[in-house]
């Protein structure tokens, strides 16, 4: 048998990096994340036995307790509030969200009014707004920016990273034809496309494929439907203990893909029992 | 005028965070970088603002001096060559190298033969090597598989980052061929494709397009051929002082993208000097 494993499958880099810095700093005290750091209860479990904890009020956090900063980043703020409850900050911002907060502060400082595609309502996004200098607005819609008739010297225009490029696309067009000054920079991650395009190559190269994750998330709900449509021999699994190895020994490639929350070692477990029963 | 910067354009992830971690590390005292941490002489020079300085030569490091790891990683000896002459290690091997470390030695000591397809003469690649526990084979060429006879139970497949896919598909389709229980996961980094292709969409889309680095860098002139493939108005500048501004406000809107060894600020003073000098 042969697993092929696709390329962007899994934990995109932010979330891993910031489950990596949890555990590195997690110890005999608790750890606290402010917010969930994932959305999946075997990886929530597993950090429990590195006694990270979820908590969602700031209030809630002893003195001198380590809080971890989860990848969606936090407004500056909420830092201020951190240090004068004298917590330690452990800052595990996805770096490129951090590159956000960066550009807004910096070019706000420079006179820039910011424009952010995006969700107001994301907590990536509420956490950039609160980076501004000056004024900052969110526009979830090209609509929006048609309806909005403020007049503005400079503008800089970011995305919310999981923005798709076809929002950024229809909402650059229009703020080109109302305004004269402005940067533009692209901020979207391609970490969802990427996961996309991968399960959907890998998929037509294989004589199976399996999506691993959970049975409610939408972004590997989304993988099957990709996988599906190139190859009909694509299965939905949650983790190991769901596979019956049997079924696939008439396979000579397997393609592996995992959702957006899946931990690696669950697609690990998945694939050692996949090559050790196969060989029987 | 609007000046749209590329999304995938500059420093690769990896390499930007070794120089972050490079300067968070710098003080009064030499931070040793071990062999070159970026190839661009801007750059090196104001890293040696803050006492960075490149060796090539474990010897030549101060006991309990810092060293930093540059992206590319090194093999598992140079650690131990390092603690043995007590020196302090900033490790900043780009994290998708580390995931390859990682991979190499897990499936290694679980019996598995790792093929690692690549150019065994790069930096990565033998840094890479270094890392397995039993044995390690490098092909840079399908061909070189065709050759290869060992009989070999369990085969764990691997790409250098910077290899084309096209390359990783062609070995891929011989060891298929050639052996029984292969795990294939698939290591390309994308950022060379994705700065590629974010070019290219970008030149379709401006009036004019801008592509900054250096004169030499092959990177950089492969995206000025991609750009002025789709854009003739596409123009080469090493940094700001070659722009003459006056010539570009016939455009409307300006397309950035710069190489993967051009610094940020490289970009930010060129964006600075069009726009303010623009508006006079």
């Amino acid at each position: 048998m042969k697993i092929k494993i696709a390329n962007h499958s899994g934990f995109c880099y932010g979330v891993k990096r910031a489950i990596d810095l949890a555990v590195k700093n997690s110890s005999d005290e608790t750890t606290y994340s402010y917010g969930d750091i994932i959305h999946n209860k075997d990886e929530i479990n597993r950090l429990k036995s590195y006694n990270i904890e979820p908590v969602y009020d700031i209030e809630d956090i002893d003195r001198d307790a380590k809080v971890v900063i989860r990848s969606h980043g936090e407004p500056k703020s909420t830092y201020d509030r951190l240090q004068a409850q004298n917590v330690n900050i452990v800052d595990a911002t996805c770096p490129y969200v951090k590159r956000i907060h960066s550009l807004i502060e910096d070019y706000s400082t420079n006179g820039y009014t910011v424009f952010l595609i995006g969700n107001k309502n994301h907590p990536e996004v509420t956490a950039s707004m609160g980076w501004a200098k000056g004024d900052i607005f969110v526009f979830g819609d090209p609509k929006e920016i048609e309806g909005f008739e403020k007049k503005i010297d400079k503008i800089l225009v970011l995305a919310q990273t999981t923005i798709k490029e076809s929002l950024w696309d229809s909402c650059a067009q229009i703020i080109n034809k109302k305004y004269k000054n402005v940067v533009f920079i692209n901020t979207i991650c391609s970490a969802t496309s990427l996961r996309q395009n991968s399960t959907r190559e890998l998929a037509a190269a294989v004589d199976a494929m399996l999506i691993i994750g959970g049975k409610k998330s939408s972004n590997t709900k989304k993988l099957y439907e990709i996988s599906y449509s190139v190859n009909k021999n694509t299965f939905f699994y949650e983790n190991k203990d769901e596979i019956i190895v049997q079924k696939f020994k008439i396979y000579d490639i397997i393609g592996i893909s995992a959702g957006a929350s899946t931990p690696k070692w669950v697609v690990d477990e998945l694939v050692e029992k996949l090559l050790n029963e196969s060989e029987e």
